[in-house]
């Protein structure tokens, strides 16, 4: 039925109360590759209460009312590209509207640009929704499903694509391809090199110069413990014209961002996070070992950790032919892992998924970890 | 001094300690035009903070963990095309993501749009961005700058534009244009009309079925009580095929939007304010009879409201010409009457301004705004 009426005909009935949405699973073990790295600290939860009012996205043109101009340009100018290695720096939606755009800057329709296999869907349909061509860089399959670089090369050498874009690492495997080499050969080949870091920037140590690419992008809620819509995009200087180009009309406001470089509450706790991040991303060894530790703890269950190995990163996918096998005589069939793992306070795999598992442990104590291995083990001998 | 070392020397240093960002003015009275719409209700601030992960942008196709999609599913698909009194809506990142976004759909590059003088210069912004000629219907002008329907009609028959974009209200003024009727004129002309209704979704009643449009657009953080980014953008079922477009590579996503309808933590807070939203726009007439009251007021000071009289919006615009001598012999000059109202714990007037001033009376309580006039009052008397 519709509700067009609704100022004659008094007040719209809702399908449901939205005023009392609240979060499943909330104090639950949280192996989820996409919420690990966003857990916001409690300075950046404090960050977003005190700025839980609408209006929070500005413009460094116009100045603010509600906060001191003068952090948000030392970050934007100078705290953000030192963290990426990049000499300019602007916050976005999000990871996928950091490729869009570093697509719309480097390549116009009908052009083609070069992902690898691994790459995010969102790469795929950025490309799509902006006309372009795309070739594919095949991975090397199972076990390992790594990108060769030679192979990744070759393919930008023989197509001169107008972007080539590489995950870094990829969100299936965690796998961490030779992006230096591979950004190399692009100045080589005077190719526009693009690094999609949306699981890597707040994690890991991350340097657009140091990887030769033209663009770094990042994730606020994927890696950078920040609610989300929020992201971030690095550039090399020679991008600068370009991505930071005045419109004609408004000649302080910069086009690409449609006059505003600043994006709401979440760009607040992206902010209120970032001594934190700058402080965890010196911890990355710690992870890497955690992150090993636990896969071979689950290889002893007969569990294949799939990807890189030794792995490299927190992110991992399991080959579990066990479950599967669960799976088919259990009474509640694919979704019986879900919720055996639920049953333990544990959330973050994808409900129905039996024949192979993405998980991460990033940020998450030891402890817990024990207790996730555990209930793989129970549930392995159980059945 | 460049940050790209920071592996090697250890870590960045940075301009400020971010972690302890603030709000200033936070308990003043805000009579700001872009944030009194904004203000959270407090089932909304329960759910931002039930809500302070990172990852909460998820995705129709694929389900999500942490809440039941089907409670997603019945607002995107059913409760807001029916507050928007629309066949379709979705969410976007703001009011200028969802101009571009129509834009998008409406027009291809080099072709033209028509917008009204009174537009907010993110349109002129989105337009250029989209590579679009952009054609304008003059207001009339000093001292009530209203949009002649008859005008914008006449320009919209010659130029037969992709797309005629109204703005409903403006955000200098808060003149409402004869919407219904220019609606009318494009359908019979065949041309596609947006309204930009940024300062009215979630202020007041709107419904693009019974205002002729094609698009309406709103923005969460403007006028939705929600933190931002976030909008919405509804369309007519004809718009349907286009902007629902899902990817020839991912058949479950759709194009326009990259994969992702729903946005983040902004998008829980939408939610969470609706059913607050669909009681306010009932109040809507109580609304604007206090914000006559408040520009009476004013005028007897010898402040000269500008824009449609009897005033059919909160959002005013003064001429404040008694200001403005205050201003020449003030030791504070152009910034007194800023300072002179923060003294009063009064905020949202631009720094700096003292020949017109804009603001809102939305939502504040009639015991406030008598003294947000008492604090003019007072500064008139002085000088």
């Amino acid at each position: 039925m519709s509700n067009t009426n609704i100022m004659l005909m008094g007040m719209q009935n809702l399908s449901y109360d939205y005023s009392s949405l609240s979060r499943k699973y909330k104090d639950f073990i949280n192996i989820s590759p996409i919420q690990t790295g966003a857990v916001l600290p409690d300075e950046s939860k404090k960050a977003l209460d005190e700025f839980a009012i609408g209006y929070a996205p500005y413009n460094l043109a116009q100045g603010i009312e509600i906060m001191d101009i003068e952090i948000v340009k030392e970050f934007i100018y100078k705290d953000l590209p030192g963290f990426l290695g990049s000499d300019i720096a602007r916050i976005t939606f999000g990871a996928r509207d950091g490729i869009y755009t570093a697509m719309r800057l480097a390549a116009k329709p009908h052009d083609t640009v070069l992902v690898d296999e691994n790459r995010h869907y969102t790469t795929v349909l950025a490309a799509e929704k902006a006309g372009l061509n795309i070739i594919e860089a095949k991975s090397t399959g199972y076990p390992d499903y790594t990108i060769d670089a030679d192979e990744y090369i070759s393919l930008m050498e023989k197509h001169k694509p107008s972007l080539a874009i590489l995950t870094y690492p990829d969100g299936n495997y965690g796998n961490l391809p030779d992006a230096k080499t591979i950004g190399e050969a692009a100045k080589e080949n005077n190719v526009p090199f693009l690094l999609n870091c949306a699981y890597s920037i707040g994690r890991m140590p991350i340097s657009l110069k140091r990887l030769n690419a033209d663009f770094v992008i990042g994730s606020g809620h994927k890696s950078m413990a920040s609610i989300g819509p929020v992201g971030v995009i690095g550039a090399s200087e020679k991008w600068s014209e370009k991505m930071l180009k005045k419109s004609k009309y408004y000649e302080k406001n910069e086009l690409e961002f449609l006059g505003s470089e600043i994006r709401g509450s979440s760009f607040i706790t992206l902010m209120a996070s970032f001594p934190y991040l700058v402080r965890r991303i010196n911890e990355w060894d710690k992870e890497v070992a955690k992150a090993r530790w636990f896969s071979k703890s689950l290889e002893m269950l007969g569990l294949l950790q799939l990807g890189e190995k030794p792995h490299r990163h927190d992110l991992m996918k399991f080959k579990t032919d066990i479950f599967y096998e669960i799976s088919k005589i259990h009474p509640k069939k694919r979704t019986f892992l879900y919720e055996e793992l639920k049953k333990n306070r544990i959330t973050g795999i994808q409900q129905g998924r039996t024949k192979n598992i993405k998980l991460s442990t990033y940020g998450i104590e030891k402890e817990s970890l024990k207790k996730v291995i555990e209930a793989f083990e129970k549930i392995v001998d159980t059945y």
